[in-house]
């Protein structure tokens, strides 16, 4: 089997790598805001979980890309236009319950995702999804309960989170699209085309929705351009100038 | 008549251009998103004069220094710590009212002090108050009728007009608090003592809460920490962050 293109593979783990990056920091965001303690240990947990996988992802794209680059100079070194993350993971917290529906719509991408990439042709590609999906599986556990447990609560944490799939939807499409860099992985079989993924998404998603009493939106329209880096939102470049203020303020400070 | 301390003088400057150059950006935050078209404009022309006033400001700091450092560089290559605006200046906006009610107390204490500073024996401070207090004059006319406006308006105008007198008369007190800069200042009679100039500003503004049937919080508590940069908020350094991103991540970058 001949081996991919090395610049679309560097794309392909980048992607993997800035979905983890920017839905952690959004995710740390709440730390010591969160409605309860415990839900605010559980999202720091999980945002460092989503951060140890960056570390992960972000090294491997700096050795393929093989310009020396390593996690942190990917992480916090780029502008906006670099980032290859889906739009949905770079959107503000919102509310939490806002929070936890984007995480239960990614968790559940990212668990059929990374249970295929357990396969990749690629051993290292391989290696990094043993380890994350363990924890994606168990991220995608708590927040499917507690996407369930606020859609069927109380009136207003129902009408919340009708909203929020209501804002959240038309975000969910670009998990499936295929493009190039999709169709070169598929092709050296070190990546499932996410297309496949969506039957699978479906069975997991749609019943838990209807488990949360929430009423799933009649529209396949999908906002694009966060994987390939053609469209950011205006949101991204906001988080960046926080996230990387230390780095960009001190070049090469460490601990 | 001795020449006053140039550390001193550099110190008083910098509060001087910080309080603009914070409160400039403040007020540049509105920029596309007031309520009304013509306050958009309004408040985009009040952002500018005070970017323009900390242009003279900084400037005139940077050569009291003597060390090269240009106004430029002074805002966007300094952390927190060594910014010295008040407090009250570098919150968040909140609401219209709220941004405006801000923006009457400082207008209010600005006129005054910058109209002691027109005789100023630093005849460099002197000419940049005399340019600036026009300015500030004209400021201080539309935050003035805005605030009589929206406090004596509807009840739901009123009501977030007392909510921000409420939360914003803490901050009240730290712009008339004297210290041994100031004293360098009045001694060499380059600055008057900021106590002094309580009396007048009452006299402006309280007869403009009386009119907005604005209820001034029984409370002289004070927080301090901003004007001699002991402690700033949490809010100064998600600012900066912001506001220095570009020469932070493009270093020397020019238009």
């Amino acid at each position: 089997m001949a081996k991919p293109d090395q610049d679309a593979l560097f794309e392909y783990v980048l992607r993997l790598g800035d979905n983890t990056l920017v839905l952690g920091h959004r995710v740390s965001e709440w730390c010591g805001v969160a409605p309860v303690l415990e839900e605010d240990i559980a999202l720091a947990n999980t945002a460092l979980d989503l951060i140890g996988q960056t570390q992960m992802w972000l090294g491997l794209a700096g050795e393929v890309e093989g310009k020396g680059r390593t996690a942190d100079d990917l992480a916090f070194l780029r502008d906006a236009w670099d980032f290859r993350n889906l739009l949905m993971i770079e959107r503000p917290n919102g509310d939490f319950g806002h929070t936890l529906l984007r995480q239960f719509l990614f968790d559940a991408f990212q668990v059929l995702n990374l249970k295929a990439l357990e396969s990749s042709s690629d051993d290292r590609i391989a290696e990094i999804a043993v380890k994350a999906r363990k924890e994606a599986a168990y991220h995608l556990d708590r927040s499917r309960d507690t996407v369930i447990a606020l859609g069927d609560g109380t009136a207003e944490s129902h009408k919340r989170m009708q909203d929020a799939l209501n804002l959240l939807w038309s975000y969910v499409g670009e998990m499936f699209v295929s493009d190039d860099v999709d169709a070169a992985m598929v092709k050296a079989k070190v990546a499932p085309d996410p297309a496949s993924l969506r039957n699978d998404w479906d069975a997991i998603v749609l019943p838990a929705m209807e488990e949360a009493t929430l009423e799933v939106p009649d529209s396949d329209f999908a906002h694009k351009g966060g994987k390939n880096g053609a469209r950011h939102t205006e949101h991204l470049g906001h988080m960046l100038a926080q996230m990387q203020f230390l780095q960009r303020a001190y070049p090469g400070a460490t601990w």
